[in-house]
C-alpha cells in the first residue's frame, strides 16, 4: 500500500517539477542561463510531497487538481529561493557537492535570482487564485525572513536561550513544512481542527528536520554531507547541542565564545563530547518526531497519514 | 487647484506611510531595529502619488478607499525592497546622504531585510482580496528581477544595444512606475483604454526617470546628488550617453573598454563632451516626458490628470 503511494507521489511531483520549470520560464535567455545553473538546489521535494499527502489525507478527490500541484510548485519555489539566499548568507561554495549560485555567478546574481524565485512563488500562488492561500504564504515568508534577521542579530552571542533558539528554527525553517501540510489540507477540504493537526505536525518535523541539519553540520567532519564542515560555527550560530550544553554549564560560555572567535571546530567538538550534548539533541529529534506521528495518528488514520507518518521517522535514521 | 491636489495628496501620502509602518512592525524587536534604519530610502514616494493620482484621475468617489492606499503601500514597499538590494548589488554606503543598511547592517541583514520588504509587500496586497492585483503585482516583479539580472548578464560589455539598454530600464525601473499608474486606474474603474494610457504614461516617465538617474551618476562629481560618483561606470554599467555615443562611434568601443577598466571618470567625460552625448540623453528625456504629458492630454482631462502631468514635466528640471 505504502508503495503505491510511493508511485502516486513520484508522479504527482514530476509534474510539480514541471510546473515549477515552465513557470520560470523567462523571456529573455540570459534568465534562464542562470535558472538553469539551479542544479544544486534540486533536493527532496519535502515540502511539496507534504503538500500533496496533506491534501490527500484530507480530500475525498482522487485526481489532483491542478491548483494543489501548482501550491505544491509555490513552496518549492520559496524554499529554492530561500536557499539561494541562505548560501549568498553562509558564503556558501558547495551543496549537494555542486556549486552554488553564488559561487558561479556571484553574490550580486545570487541575490537577484533569489529575488526572483521569491517573485515567481508570489505569481505562481496568485494565479490559484485562492485569497486565503496568498495571504497564508506572505505570512509564512514574512515569518522566513524575520527569523534569519533574528538569528543574524543574535551572531556570536553565547547568551542565546533554549527558547530563542526554538523560535528561531521554528520561524526559518519549521513554518514553511508546517505552512505546507496546512496548504495541503485546507485545499483537501479539512475542517479546523484537522488542519490545526497537520499544521503542528509540520511544525514538529519541520523543527526535528533543522535540528538534524544543525548536527549533520557538526559532524559534518565525520559524514560526507556535500557541504564543508563547521559553516554554522563560522558564522557565530549556535545550535542545539551547544545551547544544551551551556544551559547545564553556563560556566562554559567562555570557552565557547573562544572557540567561536578562533573557528576551532576540534575544541568545540571536545566540549560537546564531555558535556554528552549530541545525544542530547538527538533524543529531542526523536522526541519531536514521536510527538508529529502521534498527533497525527490520533486525528486521521489512512494510507496518507501513513506515509506523512513514514516520512516523518526517516528523520530518527541516518545520523 | 493644483495646490489643493498638493495638499490632498500630502494627506493621503501620510497615511499611506503609516499603513507601511503598521505592516512592517514585526513581534520580534531585533526586526524592527533593522526596519528603523530604513531612513535613508524614504524617498518622494513617486509611485504611491502615481498610484493615489492615478486612482483620482479615474474614480469618480471622493474618499479613498482603503484599498486603494494599501496599494499605494504596496509599491511602494516593492521599491523599498528593490532599493535595499539595489544597494548589496551596487556595494553603495551612502544613499541620499545616509548610510545604507548594507554599510549599517552587512549585506546578510540587508538581504534579509530586502525579503522582508518584498514578502510585506505581497502579504499586504493579498489583504486587498483583489484577484487580478496580486497576478499584476507577481508580474511587474518577476520583470523588476528579470530587468536586473539581464543587466548583470551585459558587465562590463561595450555591446549592449540602445533596444537591449531600453528593454532592461523597462523591466528594471519603468515596469514598477508603470503598474503603479495602472493599479491606480484598475481601482479607480478606469475602462481599458483609460487603463492602458495611464500604463503607457508610467512607462515613458518611468523610462525618463531611469535615464536621468543614469545621468545624475555620471555628473555626480558636478553636482552632489547624495551618493558617490561613478558607481555605473564602477559596475560596469552602460548608461545611455555612453551607448548613444557607441551607436554613433562605434570605433570608440576600445576606449569605453579601457574606460571601464580603469573606472577612469575624467577620460569617460571626456569623451562624451566630444561625442555631445550628454545632450542627447537629455533630450530623450524630454522627448519621453512629452509624449507620456500628449498621451494623458488626448485621453483624460481633470485635475488629477494634470497633476500627473506636473509631475511628469519635473523630470525636465534639475539637470
Amino acid at each position: 500500500m505504502t508503495g503505491d503511494i510511493g508511485i502516486w507521489l513520484s508522479t504527482e511531483l514530476d509534474e510539480v517539477s514541471a510546473i515549477m520549470s515552465e513557470h520560470l520560464h523567462n523571456k529573455h535567455p540570459e534568465v534562464n542561463t542562470v535558472c538553469g545553473e539551479l542544479a544544486a538546489y534540486g533536493g527532496k521535494m519535502l515540502r511539496p510531497s507534504l503538500l500533496l499527502l496533506s491534501w490527500r489525507a484530507t480530500s475525498n478527490c482522487v485526481a489532483v487538481p491542478k491548483s494543489v500541484k501548482t501550491a505544491a510548485a509555490v513552496v518549492e519555489l520559496i524554499h529554492l529561493a530561500t536557499l539561494v539566499h541562505d548560501d549568498v548568507l553562509d558564503e556558501a561554495d558547495i551543496r549537494r557537492g555542486l556549486p552554488t549560485i553564488n559561487s558561479l555567478r556571484g553574490n550580486e546574481a545570487a541575490v537577484m535570482l533569489g529575488d526572483y524565485l521569491l517573485s515567481s512563488a508570489f505569481h505562481l500562488c496568485s494565479t490559484i487564485k485562492h485569497v486565503e492561500l496568498n495571504i497564508l504564504l506572505g505570512e509564512v515568508t514574512n515569518t522566513l525572513c524575520s527569523g534569519e534577521l533574528v538569528q543574524l542579530s543574535h551572531r556570536d552571542s553565547v547568551d542565546l536561550s533554549l527558547d530563542s533558539y526554538y523560535q528561531i528554527i521554528h520561524d526559518k525553517t519549521a513554518s514553511l513544512i508546517a505552512a505546507s501540510c496546512e496548504m495541503g489540507s485546507v485545499l483537501g477540504g479539512g475542517d479546523d481542527a484537522v488542519v490545526s493537526v497537520l499544521r503542528e505536525f509540520g511544525n514538529s518535523i519541520g523543527t526535528a528536520f533543522q535540528i538534524k541539519d544543525d548536527l549533520l553540520y557538526l559532524l559534518a567532519d565525520q559524514i560526507d554531507i556535500g557541504k564543508p564542515a563547521g559553516r554554522d560555527l563560522e558564522k557565530g550560530k549556535l545550535t542545539l547541542p551547544v545551547i544544551m550544553m551551556l544551559a547545564k554549564n553556563p560556566e562554559l560560555k567562555h570557552a565557547v565564545h573562544d572557540v567561536i572567535s578562533n573557528n576551532d571546530r576540534a575544541a568545540l567538538h571536545k566540549l560537546l563530547l564531555a558535556a554528552d550534548s549530541i545525544p542530547c539533541a538527538r533524543n529531542e529529534i526523536n522526541r519531536l518526531v514521536d510527538s508529529a506521528v502521534e498527533g497525527i495518528k490520533s486525528a486521521i488514520s489512512n494510507n496518507s497519514s501513513e506515509q506523512l507518518c513514514n516520512l516523518a521517522n526517516q528523520l530518527k535514521q541516518e545520523i
